[in-house]
C-alpha cells in the first residue's frame, strides 16, 4: 500500500474546494458576529471525563481516546464542540448574563456517520445561554436560515420537532417508560408496525398516541391536527405552542414539522431544529435547546444553539471561479517591486514568475502581465 | 478533579484572543493568496507511516497515535503540515509547474516543546514546490517578514544559517561524520568546550572551523570573515553565497547570519530562516528549503517554505478594542426587523436584547440603541 493513501472517510481538501470552505467560514463567522456571537476556540483535546460530561453513549462510541504522556490520564479528541463550548460558559466566562457564543473547527469521528460522511467535519455553530425564553430559540433558528441563506443555498426545508411530546407520553405511563430507547428508535424510523407489537401494554391512551406520532409531519396545520388527537397532556399542549410560536416567526421559510423527528431526543430539552436542502438525505444544519448541558459541570444554564458541516455545506456550493491575477516577472528592479506592491495593496493577486516558469500558474488565470515598457512597468492585458 | 479542568499545555481560546487569532489568521492567508498561494486543508488524522514519512525520529515521539477501528491501521494526529502539503503537491496536484501552497491549522503535540509551549499550535505557512533556485527562497523570506508585519510586529531579527556549511565540513573528513548527532546538538547549544574535546581526532581544518563556526555570528560582515577563515570547500563557498544574496535581498528588515544556529538540519537543504521578536526566547517562525521531503513519496521536488504558530503569534498582538455595537429590543415589529436587517446591512453589530437581560453584553461596548420615537425605530446614542 503506498505511503500516500488516507484512511477511509479521510480526505485532502484541494484548492477550490479549500476556497469555498474558507470563504463560507469567514461569511458565516462575520454574520454571527453582526448579531453579537463571541467566538471561542475550544482545544482538540481534553480529559475524557469532562468531554464527555452529558454527551451519552453514541458520542463515547465516536471519540478517539489517547494517553496522556504528561498525566497518565486518558484524554479524546473532540467529536463535537457543544459541550466544550458549554463548559467555557459555566466555567471560564462565568457571566450570570446571556451569552452568545460561536466556534468553527475540525472534529473527528472514530466512525462515518454514513457510508460518504467524512470522519473529519469542520464544525461551526452559535450558542446562546441564560436566556430560557422562545425569543433565544427563535434567534437560533433565524440564524440557521440566514446561515444557509449565505451559502447561496435557497431551497431549505426546515424541520420542527419537540422533545417535549415524546417526554409528556412516556411521564404519563411507566409502562411506556421503560421502552424509551427502542420507542425513540422507533419513531426516528417511523415503523408503526413494530411501534403497534411493542406498545401492547402500554395504556390505550398513550399507544394510539405514539401510533398517530408519525403522521403528524407537515406544515403549521400539523398542530392543529396534533392538539385534537394527542391526548391532553401540559408537557404536549406546551410543546405545541413553542412550536407554533416559532413557525410564525420563520417568515417565509418553508417550515415543517415532524413531532416524530427525534433526532437529538437524548440530549435536547425542548424544541429542535433540522435544516434539509436537496441532494442531501441528512440534515445540513441541527440545534435546538439543551438547557441541561451546564450541569455537568455544576452551573446548568438555558442553552439553544445550532451547528453544521462547512464541509459538506461548501460541497453543495456551485465551484469557485477562477480568479483573474497579474503575471510579474522576478527581478531585483526596484520599480518593478514598486509596481507589484501598490498592485497588491489594491487587492489583486500578483504572481512573480520564478525563472525558466513562465505561465505556469494553475489556479489563477492571470490575464494582465507587468511589462517594462517606455521606460516604465506598466500593466498589459495578455492572451 | 473537576471534570473541567484541562491537560496541561492545554488552553480554551477566550474571546477577545480568539478574535485577534481569527484576523490574524484571514490577514495572512489574504496575503498569501496576493502573492499567488493557493489554500489547501490537509486531514488532522493519517496513517502514520504517511505522516512520518521523511519527518524523522523527534516528529515520531511529538506524533499522537491511534487505532484506525475501520482498517485496524495505526493512524497519528498530525503533529506539522508540511509534509501533509508536500504530499499533496507530489501526489493530488501532480504538476510539473511551479506551485504556491499555503495551509492553515491546528497540530498536536504529545509533549510541549517547552515549559510554556502549547501541544496544540495553530500552524500556518507558505510554500513553494518545482523552483530550485534562490528566487523562491527570497519570496519565503518576504513573506516571514511580511507576515510579522502584517502582525503589527515591527522589532524582527531574521536568523539565516545555512546547512550546507556543517555538510561540506563533515563530507570531507569521514572520522568528523561519524559525530554528526553530536555535532548538530554541540554546535547548536554553541558549546566550544565540549567541540573541542569531541573533535580531538578530526582533521585540523575540519576542527578547527567547528570551533570558529559558534562565532560566526552577526551581520552581513559575517559572510566576509567566514570566507577567509573556513577552509575552501566548494559546499561552503556555495552555502556563503546564497547567504549573500539573500541578505541583500532582505531590504530594509534586521538580518543576522548564524552560522551555527542548525535547528531544523534534519530535514532541511540548504538556507534556513529563523524569525526572532522581543519577548520570545524561541523563533516566532521558521523555514527554510528541504527539497528532499517528496522523495518518500516518489516524487523529490525542490521545495521551500515557512510555517509559524497562529496563538503565539497572537500573543505579541495588542489586545483587540472593545468593539462598537448596537442594542436593539426583541420584538415581533416589521419596521423593528427591517431597521436591525439593514444596520447588520452595513456592517454594525446589533445585539437584541433578551426579554430580562436589557444591557447585559461582556465584550461589545453598545454605546447606540435603536428605540422607538416619532413612529418610527431610530438609532441613539447612549451613555
Amino acid at each position: 500500500m503506498p505511503n500516500w493513501l488516507l484512511p477511509e472517510n479521510i480526505a485532502d481538501v484541494l484548492p477550490s474546494e479549500a476556497r469555498k470552505i474558507e470563504e463560507l467560514r469567514r461569511v458565516l463567522l462575520d454574520n454571527f458576529r453582526l448579531y453579537g456571537y463571541e467566538l471561542v476556540m475550544p482545544p482538540m483535546l481534553e480529559y475524557l471525563e469532562s468531554l464527555l460530561t452529558g454527551a451519552g453513549q453514541d458520542m463515547d462510541l465516536r471519540t478517539f481516546k489517547l494517553v496522556d504522556q504528561l498525566s497518565g490520564r486518558t484524554m479524546g479528541v473532540r467529536a463535537d464542540m457543544t459541550t466544550q463550548v458549554a463548559r467555557i460558559d459555566a466555567h471560564l466566562l462565568n457571566r450570570s448574563s446571556v451569552t452568545r457564543l460561536c466556534y468553527a473547527g475540525s472534529v473527528l469521528h472514530t466512525r462515518p456517520s454514513g457510508l460518504h460522511a467524512t470522519r473529519e467535519p469542520i464544525q461551526i455553530g452559535a450558542e446562546i445561554y441564560g436566556h430560557a425564553g422562545l425569543e433565544a430559540d427563535a434567534e437560533i433558528q433565524e440564524l440557521v436560515l440566514a446561515s444557509l441563506a449565505l451559502a447561496n443555498i435557497s431551497e431549505v426545508r426546515l424541520d420542527l420537532c419537540h422533545v417535549g411530546v415524546l417526554r409528556a407520553l412516556l411521564a404519563s405511563d411507566p409502562v411506556a417508560k421503560k421502552h424509551e430507547a427502542s420507542l425513540f428508535a422507533l419513531l426516528q424510523a417511523k415503523d408503526i408496525p413494530a411501534l403497534d407489537l411493542i406498545s401492547e401494554g402500554f395504556s390505550p391512551v398513550v399507544r394510539q398516541a405514539l401510533l398517530d406520532l408519525p403522521g403528524l409531519y407537515g406544515d403549521i396545520s400539523v398542530l392543529q391536527r396534533a392538539r385534537q388527537i394527542l391526548p391532553q397532556l401540559d408537557g404536549i399542549a406546551t410543546a405545541l405552542d413553542e412550536l407554533e410560536y416559532l413557525v410564525k416567526l420563520a417568515g417565509s421559510a418553508q417550515v415543517t414539522i415532524d413531532l416524530a423527528d427525534l433526532r437529538g431526543y437524548h440530549y435536547h430539552s425542548g424544541v429542535m431544529f433540522n435544516a434539509f436542502v436537496p441532494g442531501l438525505p441528512n440534515a445540513v444544519a441541527r440545534g435546538g435547546r439543551y438547557d441541561h448541558v451546564g450541569e455537568a459541570f455544576g452551573r446548568a444554564r438555558p442553552a439553544t444553539g445550532f451547528s453544521l458541516d462547512l464541509r459538506e455545506l461548501a460541497r453543495l456550493m456551485p465551484l469557485a471561479e477562477r480568479k483573474d491575477a497579474i503575471l510579474a516577472p522576478w527581478g531585483r528592479d526596484e520599480a518593478l517591486r514598486q509596481k507589484i506592491v501598490e498592485l497588491r495593496q489594491a487587492g489583486e493577486i500578483v504572481i512573480q514568475s520564478l525563472p525558466g516558469h513562465d505561465n505556469e500558474q494553475d489556479e489563477f488565470d492571470c490575464n494582465r502581465a507587468v511589462v517594462f515598457d517606455g521606460g516604465n512597468w506598466i500593466l498589459k492585458n495578455v492572451g
